[in-house]
């Protein structure tokens, strides 16, 4: 570890100086501060980072794919880094290597919050056989969301066959995750399906399992109680995941209670869905997903983007609120001029 | 209205021959066999008619807006159309002059069911105070919805102030319909719950009133236990419209209990949305929705039919799947292909 920690600053010098092949053999012999600087890089804005990022990433994809990725959401203070904490040390107790991040919308306007500054993290970042990466910082979601899929296969190729992934319910964060991941838990609180109101919709649904958290001292009764009454409304919901039932379960990160049979939960769900081939079939349709959103996504960037469009595109928009075109036509018109001027 | 009727005949034969300004004017008067051509106009493939049917709907567009727009949803089987029928002719009745539309994205495969040739709407469709229009058919359903957005304007400046959009919960028809009306009616059945799990994740949150169908005779006692529990459920839920409270209702086509007190909810939804801004809001929003999404499919239709991407796409893909690139790395191959060849 110490050794280590030394490379990793020593490499921070001349980081962008790191050849190709050795930031593959790096990563690929489980070098923490290579995956580091890996990472960095995959996370940079400068274009001249792209290619070779890109370069370091095929060399190590034959090496990706073999963990299970996992997805942590709910509300802020559900205490997600706390569980992360607990959850990833038992993982690593019975043999597994965990590595831990963040997809934090919020970060790029807030500074960051999950797994920050204030990581309560402290124990898992100390263990050999974890790695605990901060949340991405800048750029938009879809930017994020790009960056920390690549992280997790750079991640992979080192070696950890248990990925975490934090995040809070901003925006469409837990959607972005949960293409990303292959178990999705959700962390509720108690309080009578008070927090169900606060909660966005739709995100119960993204849900693989429940897990009623701080269910310890004073709260554990109550806790039971939630659990009864989120498993009444999700016995009335079509599952997520092909052959599996959506559950509730109670666990605190104090006491660890429950912490342990959420791991057999997550063994018995994987070894479901490769049984019954939805595993494969989820990761293939994510990584379709993953091209096509970022075709998309580059053809509405140069469209929006065009000297022209954002010239004119307003004056159009404004035309269709006061009735005076629509839509159809303004679309036609827009799209007319952009075509005209190429791109 | 036999004399429309006629007209309606005689108009047919030299459809592509009356002139914009004609039909602008026949739709403004209500005249019911213009607005059916108008329909048909828009609803054309033919390149030649889109210029046309544009400059009609921009004629009539100041005439536009003035309706309440209703969409009703449900499984098949669950009497979207029998409600429509007591429902419509509930509304004629208090003076309203109504249009029935319908969504059906079934319809370009199987030949269409709702509002299809076993429609139910006799005596609606008899009734000269309102306007029953089959399903456009063909197309895509992003162009089915582009229609009827198109034909709901139609309507509207023909006069008729409520809109009733039929549509089954087939792909993505509830949220392509929800975002082209103001009020989203769901329809379900009684049976304790066992309805909800094979209805589709999320549609129950699309919702602003639910209708427990079919409440009469045997039926009556169990309808009135699973308004219960729908309500229940709702509970949780955070409401779809500001302001609003998402209930459960019950409501039979046949006695035409519930009918009454539906239109007075109905009422009140407008008359609250009106007053804190939601409905002019939404529309707006629905305005943005609509144009911005037109744009992207287009520039999306544009990528996908170049000949060159359709050629490489499919490989590109493949080495996606195989683990043999990132799907970064593929994204912008074929997209310098694309930007390369111009399109
Ligand atoms: N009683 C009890 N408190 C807990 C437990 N886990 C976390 N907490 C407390 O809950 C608070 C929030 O914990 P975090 O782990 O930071 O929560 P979080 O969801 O990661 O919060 P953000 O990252 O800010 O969204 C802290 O004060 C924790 O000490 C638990 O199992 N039991
Ligand atoms: N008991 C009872 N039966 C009804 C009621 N309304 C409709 N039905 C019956 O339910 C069946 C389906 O009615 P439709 O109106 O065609 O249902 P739909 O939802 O429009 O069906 P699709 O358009 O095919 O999706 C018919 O046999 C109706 O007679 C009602 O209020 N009470
Ligand atoms: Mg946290
Ligand atoms: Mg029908």
């Amino acid at each position: 570890m110490d050794e280590q920690r030394g490379k990793d600053r020593t490499a921070g010098k001349n980081r962008s100086g790191k050849g190709i092949d050795d930031l593959i053999n790096g990563v690929r012999n489980g070098n923490r501060a290579m995956l580091a600087q890996a990472i960095t890089l995959v996370e940079s804005h400068a274009s001249k980072h792209a290619e070779k990022s890109q370069n370091v990433l095929n060399g190590l994809l034959p090496y990706t794919g073999n963990s299970i990725r996992i997805g942590i959401t709910g509300v802020p203070g559900a205490g997600k880094s706390t569980f992360i904490e607990a959850f990833g040390q038992h993982l690593c107790n019975i043999g597994h290597r965990v590595a831990v991040l963040a997809v934090d919308p919020s970060s790029s306007i807030t500074g960051g919050s999950i797994l920050g500054d204030k990581t309560r993290m402290e124990q898992l970042s100390q263990d050999p056989r974890a790695f605990v990466r901060p949340s991405p910082s800048g750029g938009t979601l879809g930017g994020v969301s790009r960056k920390t899929r690549e992280t997790i296969l750079l991640c992979e190729a080192a070696g950890y066959d248990i990925i975490l992934i934090e995040t809070i319910g901003v925006g469409q964060s837990e959607v972005v995750v949960r293409s990303m991941v292959d178990y999705f838990l959700l962390l509720m609180l108690t309080g009578a399906g008070d927090e169900l109101q606060g909660m966005k919709k739709g995100v119960l649904e993204l849900a693989d399992s429940i897990v009623i958290h701080k269910a310890d001292g004073d709260n554990k009764q109550k806790a039971l109680t939630t659990k009864e009454e989120y498993n009444q409304i999700l016995h009335f919901m079509k599952p997520t995941t092909n052959g599996w039932e959506v559950r509730a379960y109670t666990a605190s990160s104090y006491s660890g209670e429950g912490i342990k049979e959420l791991a057999g939960t997550l063994e018995c769900f994987i070894e479901i869905t490769k049984k019954n081939g939805f595993f494969e079939e989820r990761r293939k349709s994510q990584l379709k997903e993953w091209l096509y959103s970022m075709i998309r996504d580059d053809l509405e960037r140069r469209f929006f983007s065009h000297p022209k469009v954002k010239k004119e595109l307003p004056l159009i928009e404004q035309n269709v609120y006061l009735g005076k075109e629509t839509p159809t036509k303004a679309a036609r018109e827009i799209l007319g001029i952009y075509k005209e001027e190429g791109d």
